[in-house]
């Protein structure tokens, strides 16, 4: 338990029609009850049952009432931090927000660094690092995939699968590490076959998570599109169709601001991150330019590319083009969208298909200004996702964090087989394990330092 | 009591550590209850006994985890509205909030109106009306006397004047009433001198508050500050200058905007309101123009002017202009201020004072750009506004439809006394005095429409 007591708003920042300020700590009920006064004379705090709510008035030293308030006390270890916990629910004026908290700080309370709270629940015990991790997934949430993966986390579910991989690797260690005590008598107290089986379905479980970080990853950041295509080709034009297309779910939530989706939308339920591209310049000369190397690196980091053609304005090396653009985009699903459809005589698009019959993938033929066949795109886009669907209860990886301490332990587990097949000695085989098992205990935080604490709770909010 | 029960957002919108979504009527324990699972299976939200909180989870009809939650019931009267309340505090995320809203919706709920909580507890007679409209006073409150005078005004220190005033208008007006139903005998029950007296005391009364709203205007609304003067004398530099000052104020307050607090600065504790205005343009033909009519109507508009005269650049007209302006500043306070004085010589200042000759009031000399005396600036202002300190406790009209309910009752007891004076018969005196009573049972709400309401309550934030 730590020693100081912490206080924080703990709602949205902003004026609304209530606020909750909560105090966590040793203290939290002393320095509440010293600023509370209800409405009985002989009340305190300190003597309330916890999970109970008390109504009064908050009073500065002056006996100045600052406002009327709801108190609920809650009291350790049943609270989320572990910790007594009140939490004071006040009009949500900013002035009272900001004067209750100063209040508290006077009493000795210390203003909550982000995700102390948490952070706390963490060390308390409440819940493991890949739990208090999903907390903070879990309040960035904004479609319904990415919120059942914090929630399935949060709930212990990526917890559960971890735990069971330790006992396994525990259990294998245990048996090696007893053969090495009785080295000398160069003893085998396991079937090293058996052993192999065992470390291969242990690299199996890693390798499947770790594999879903693909998918768990798109759903949370979302799927990184690549639009490109030479300047004027009506990029923007798209890329404000498809934004817009969204309006209509963003403006349901609110206060989300672009800076929280930025470039984010939902299509049919999945959730895409357009990146946009330096128009590729119409000139042969320029073609190697600094410009289209930073195109090609974005490519690189898409999944999905989509390739805007203009079909009134085909340029000489678009042929060109299309093999290096195809070349960068190996592994990628490449959409050729033709646009500006509408403005091209029929006998044209056969013209335009020769242009492009090198080109295997999918193509669309749209007008962005008209919104012509903006619905065929957005299909082909959900089609290009190709993500499994996420059930409840499904443990998918979404952290980087997560998938490199996996990608860690998936190496070692993968020398532990390979040291099995190489007959080597029990010593390393058992070097190999309790590295996999580090690794695995990075994630749920059984295995942590101070740094990899601040950087987790630093992205936190305050006041969680 | 209403049929429907009503649910919103009651936090700030936006992204938060937790959110409280609020749910009050007749089915609000039941509405909750059909969406929240608690880890005991039998338990139901509808035998939770009030003020207490239970922890569980929000499902939906899947039976989907939503999120884990903390539930607070209110049983009827008990409660802010006078109905049964439930509080859900959630995880602050947006889409878990909407979700959550959504479940109570499919429900049963109905999305709650702005305001429509504080409506209730209006017409489920917890509060007066002007207790209700300091609700939302409070909930706008940014500094410490706008704050005191909302939680004087909530706590029912204007009821408990306006209450006073109605009782001894009920006295009177019994009294005149009585010798109306004995009108043939002619009698006369209460000596007209004693009735005068007393009536004169209530005009007193209600002209002190009706006072008090030029105060209470400038507390709540900021004082206005008319900024004028040609164009680049260096108004926007002495403007940022002020608003900057206020800089480490306003970033202690999470979340306010220039939306909020657009051109307010607090000073010294008093809010003041800057009003900038159109330059007024270096040429004699032009000075007629609309833009200084408007610039005329905005002085007009001001408690204070700050008359801001570049000292390096004086024009022909400056004394044609002080005493056009000084004409429409009558009765307001009229500070100029030379800007730029860090670069003319000693002896130039002699000359200023003496093109200035005419005008009587405060002089500042100042440079906005190299922040000279900036401070000696404030302390004019302040000075300037002389605002008398309000105390807690202290009732303060600052609601115009206030003020105009207490003008309208100031002219009735005006008609009063008149009529005493005059001998005018009982009937018309009951008359006078009722109307009285009417105004002042505006404010209250004892009289009250729908019209009226909606106005009053649809200034309120949602989930208030």
């Amino acid at each position: 338990m730590k020693a100081t007591t912490i206080t924080a708003i703990s709602t949205a920042p902003g004026i609304g029609g209530i606020a909750v300020i909560r105090v966590s700590g040793i203290d939290a009920l002393k320095h509440s009850n010293a600023i509370f006064v209800a409405k009985k004379k002989s009340f305190s705090l300190l003597e309330q049952k916890a999970y109970t709510v008390s109504f009064g008035s908050v009073v500065d030293k002056q006996n100045e009432i600052i406002d009327d308030v709801l108190v609920t006390v809650f009291r350790s270890p049943h609270s989320f931090t572990g910790e007594d916990v009140v939490e004071i629910s006040c009009h949500g004026s900013l002035f009272v927000q900001q004067k209750i908290l100063q209040l508290l700080i006077e009493q000795g309370c210390v203003l909550a660094q982000p995700g102390e709270f948490t952070q706390r629940a963490f060390l308390n015990g409440k819940m493991d690092l890949s739990q208090a991790e999903a907390v903070a997934d879990l309040i960035a949430s904004t479609s319904a995939s990415s919120h059942r993966m914090a929630m399935t986390q949060m709930r212990g579910g990526f917890s559960t699968e971890l735990m069971k991989l330790r006992t396994q690797l525990l259990n294998f260690v245990s048996f090696i590490e007893l053969e090495l005590d009785f080295n000398e008598e160069d003893v085998e107290f396991v079937d090293r076959s058996k052993l192999k089986a065992l470390a291969t379905d242990i690299e199996q479980l890693i390798a499947r998570l770790s594999d879903s970080f693909q998918v768990g990853n798109a759903l949370k950041n979302g799927i990184p599109v690549a639009l490109v295509g030479e300047t004027n080709v009506g990029k923007s034009t798209l890329l404000n169709l498809l934004l817009n297309e969204d309006k209509a779910i963003v403006s349901e939530i609110h206060g989300t601001t672009r800076d929280v989706i930025e470039d984010l939308v939902n299509i049919k339920g999945i959730t895409f991150r357009f990146i946009d591209t330096a128009g590729i310049r119409d000139t042969k000369d320029k073609i190697e330019s600094l410009g289209i190397e930073r195109t090609y690196q974005k490519i690189e980091q898409a999944s999905i590319i989509l390739w805007i053609v203009d079909c009134t304005q085909l340029s000489e090396h678009m042929e060109w083009l299309t093999e290096r653009i195809a070349k960068r985009a190996e592994g990628k699903k490449v959409i050729l969208v033709f646009n500006k459809i509408d403005k091209i005589a029929e006998d044209e698009r056969e013209v335009l298909d020769l242009l492009f019959q090198q080109f295997s993938g999918e193509r669309i033929y749209i007008s962005a200004k008209d919104n012509i066949n903006t619905e065929g795109l957005q299909i082909a886009l959900v089609l290009a996702a190709q993500l499994p669907e996420i059930n409840p209860g499904d443990v998918v990886v979404n952290n980087i964090r997560h998938y490199e301490a996996l990608q860690n332990a998936l190496t070692a587990i993968r020398r532990v087989i390979e040291g099995i097949d190489n007959g080597i000695t029990g010593d390393f085989l058992s070097q190999d394990i309790r590295e996999c098992m580090h690794f695995l205990g990075e994630i749920t935080g059984s295995i942590s330092n101070d740094e990899i604490l601040g950087n987790i709770f630093g992205k936190f909010c305050i006041g969680k």
